[in-house]
């Protein structure tokens, strides 16, 4: 099978990194085109990208030239966005008018009526906004989302309680990894035997997306979930993985063993099942006491897949548990490749 | 004036450190006695203290004896108790017996009816326990206990609260220090780019503590405040300082605004105003959106002010704060301190 | 091909833990013994062994049940050997006189006339040792060696430097990782912002073992090499790797570039080529000025290559460098496989 | 006494920070200017700086308004000046013309042959090139700088042994505090689990600086001192006090004991005594086995304390030991306020 040729948009930060990194051997893609800010243009990779991951920059990257964010530049089916919000905004749609299948990673299009927040797991239905976008847009191509890093996990945890229970409030607390904030990032004098209580937007995107994620697709429109989060998003001094303590009421009341099986049971949409990304298994239920921890945990699976741990009887809701993601890889990029392979396998590429 | 004598017990862990450096120089209290295990018993302090506080080991404290904790050698008015638990069920009590008030930071007694949790800003008339003691148990001394390093902060924030408006339930998820698990307490391996979700009993003290805390004492029986909490605690890679991340359903609405000028006008009670240790102001409210922060804010007041941040509205509840408080200086060794002095201000000692 | 039982001793550890990782899919060893100190004998692995490495523990080693470190139970023909120095002294030898080799990254018997200290790279003729243990002592098995984890890459760069210009003079300055301090090992309180001078018996062992390493195999007997070493060894709060700033006076003058044609052109004895353990290249020498980092470069070469960078003309004697290796596993337990794969290859098993 | 007026140049840097804390409730001086860039010139300090100091703002700051660095706004007779270096080469040279003297903790003027790196234990004399710079360049004020913050340490520990021993070659292997770069500096994603072996410029400042420092001054004219370093400077996770490993060939021979005594010994010149800043000890010689450690020892004697450590035999030259100091107090504002100091006590002011 040949491969299909791809593009990473914003390929030098950390986000474009970690595309470059996963996309090293991938099975179905090819990257051919890499794109920077106008600083890098022209740079090779090697030379514009001051690299952070601890596998080496794959040797086929190190002598691409950057180019330009741009239809003249960037023709390839499918695009992996790793723009910053404000470039997201004009080249990804200026992409999807011109055929491109944009699988982004920034927030801009996000809450956009017309563009789903894809986890595939979870609402891999959602996926036929791609239809609306075309007839709406006049686009060619189209815009996917992947969710928020902090919200990936705890939605993935939350889908499976909600089908099974109906999930009405939920208190999220977030302990987020400052590989999370990009290059340079948090200062270290900022984060060192420090944390800090502040992400910028970060309660808001927690409390607002997996009510989008969750919700349901009718007649080209989605309905939100009727559930209310309530966030406090906080920086710690974690290098990869975000971890969510969660306490949940639910529509049905249930026992922490069914709750636990109803998890570790949870399945993909059957479109998944075939997709070199989907997580084996979806959800990761540990019974230790002290787990998830993300040193330990976040690179399970390939880093796609949720841990879930200490699930225990709420004494206000009715569930606490605590949530693990890695949130560059399942996250991020991983998330972007994922959706970008169920387009494929639905035709939409 | 001549200064009391006072001992401390367990001297030579990260809490008893603690006491030998706020008692270094206190303006009423003066150290002749250090206890501590079989093991130190006879060394020097110096010879048998692993030192790990930033500032050095007081000189007086070098040379002393390290003794048993025994009624024998414990012979002083007042002894400041950071003995392990096991150890605190006996020698306390024996002690106590004996005529020693002891201020203890062990948590053996807390949960006992006639032993007060004292934070003096909070509940000072609890003392009075003291005469139950002496009546029911014929102790010539007593037991104050001072709450658990975590709830500290955070039950001082819910008073202010509690009595304005009324506090029906509270989630709170706490990111703790490495210093409260004493020495050698946490393994580097643990703890370093890692958080550890799970602290053995944290969740159930914080779940427990409060209440008595905030109840009311009523012919010489403590009936516990009528709230709720759910904790989910963790350890995460700080030095010193506990946050406390708070959601609070209160009684009676308010809004951001009154609650942050309830917070910031709270008095303690007139017989803590003029203690050594008595915080001032006893709440720190600040208005920057990325604050409390441990590293910038756990040594304000001495370390025994309890800074409230990030006062805002709560979509399910009432109002989210978070809360940070200095675990092994208010949360331990200068909590018991100001109990010692209140006592000594009360004609308890 | 069947593949070869193999024994770990000392198999709950964090050295022993690698050992279990690195020989998970091993293609000629398979692991038969696990063997632990009292306390776990009769447990599972999964139940005896605090795990914390970031890949899962193997499922076939879960549920192995720990045995005892005795020529009973450890039958096999090749043992690892992460035991504690003063278990292995009598272990180890009762071993090695029933038939198993040992491959062992204890101390104990580094120094011992006809034991090796063995760096396949560096000098795998002095294997031959073996031969001299086996008539001297009677046994018939044997004891290997691997360097003391701070040792191997810089004894590795220096063999490279030696073979070619002949070296005199070393200073030698380490940065080490906490994970060379073993489970529980280092507190979090002493090393969180913070760095030991001191790790006791690391300066000997740095001036010392490299000398045997680089030195002769004549008549049964290593002459050891005529160069001096000066070394200061510090504990760093870094997870894994090991830095080590070196001053290097050489005996025949050169160039920087030449030094580092030399150091990325080594090569290591033909015998070690076909081996799995091998690392390519052995040296991996960059020219990025802020380079080797133990976060990006120690997983290189799946953690067995050693990186050398920095490479600069030293006002005092001839070359500035920098060498970074992974010290649990090139250092520790993958250098012990690499020495049992040059063993088997070369007919001593 | 009436306080001297003195300004703060680049008062909103981390080292600018430092003067601002270290000038509060200072005994001489007290601050009537604070300069900032064109971003911050016009809002108030509290607005425009970005604290990350672990004591508040002092309150006479949070509402000074930050001027811009000319001679206009700056009419103290003194300024300690926290530039950066290229702002530093033109705005300390118009505001030495214009009378000021400048304490800078610039590196611009350091190896100007008229301008002294002063740290007055070691080089109080050299104050007198003061003169040089008025008679020379018509300047009625002035600029003494002081050494680069890895320098200070190491250099007033060699001080003491070149006196006693004459010191012909050191070997300097550094490992620095993140705070050394300033704010926002070091990315944490850089630093975290991780060492940089890199800091621009750094190998040559410890290599020459320490020199001029320890060289005589004679007929208007600094004899820099015959002695050779060789350094290799590293950046670790460490938030403040950088540690220098030194290996230190001798022209007399001596014991160990001698070279503590001689150390331990050291006296400042005469003028020093009286002064506000001055260390007492100059040099503390710890005999513990794992000291100095940063977090333990960086803030003795409010942080002007040289600590000395490990002194021991090298097998190469005569001593190993270790060096820690506090950089960005000692080695960087404190090192300012000190020479300041002399300089008014001496009448330059």
């Amino acid at each position: 099978m040949k491969k299909i040729p791809v593009s990473v948009l914003g390929a030098t930060g950390t986000v474009g990194q970690r595309f470059v990194q996963l996309l090293d051997g991938h099975p179905w893609f090819e990257v051919v085109t890499l794109t920077g800010s106008d600083r890098s243009v022209g740079m090779t990779y090697a030379e514009a990208c001051h690299w952070v991951l601890t596998t080496p920059m794959p040797e086929w990257a190190r002598t691409m030239t950057i180019v330009e964010t741009d239809p003249k530049t960037v023709q390839t089916p499918i695009a992996f966005s790793a723009l910053p919000t404000q470039s997201a905004w004009e080249a990804e749609a200026l992409l999807a008018q011109n055929g491109v299948l944009v699988c982004s990673n920034a927030s801009a299009y996000r809450m956009q009526p017309d563009v789903p927040i894809l986890l595939p797991e979870v609402n891999a239905d959602h996926i036929a906004l791609l239809n609306t976008q075309r007839k709406q847009r006049s686009w060619s191509g189209g815009i996917l989302t992947n969710s928020n890093c902090t919200c990936t996990g705890m939605t993935i945890a939350l889908k499976a309680l909600n089908d099974a229970f109906g999930v009405e409030y939920v208190f999220a607390v977030s302990m987020q990894a400052i590989s999370g904030a990009g290059y340079p990032g948090v200062a270290s004098l900022d984060i060192y035997d420090n944390i800090l209580p502040f992400i910028a937007g970060e309660d808001e995107k927690v409390e607002q997306e997996p009510l989008k994620i969750l919700g349901s697709l009718r007649e080209g429109q989605i309905e939100f979930a009727p559930l209310t989060i309530s966030a406090h998003t906080n920086r710690v001094p974690v290098t990869e993985g975000h971890t969510v303590c969660l306490s949940v009421k639910l529509r049905t009341r249930t026992t922490v063993e069914t709750a636990k099986q109803v998890l570790r049971a949870y399945q993909p949409p059957q479109e998944c099942e075939a997709l070199p990304s989907t997580p084996r298994p979806v959800i990761r239920v540990l019974e230790e006491v002290d787990r998830p921890q993300p040193r330990l945990d976040r690179d399970f699976g390939n880093g796609m897949v949720t841990t879930v741990g200490k699930v225990r009887a709420d004494p206000i809701f009715d569930l606490k548990l605590t949530v693990l993601s890695h949130n560059t890889i399942r996250g991020a990029a991983g998330g972007s490749l994922y959706n970008a392979e169920l387009a494929v396998k639905l035709g939409y590429v």
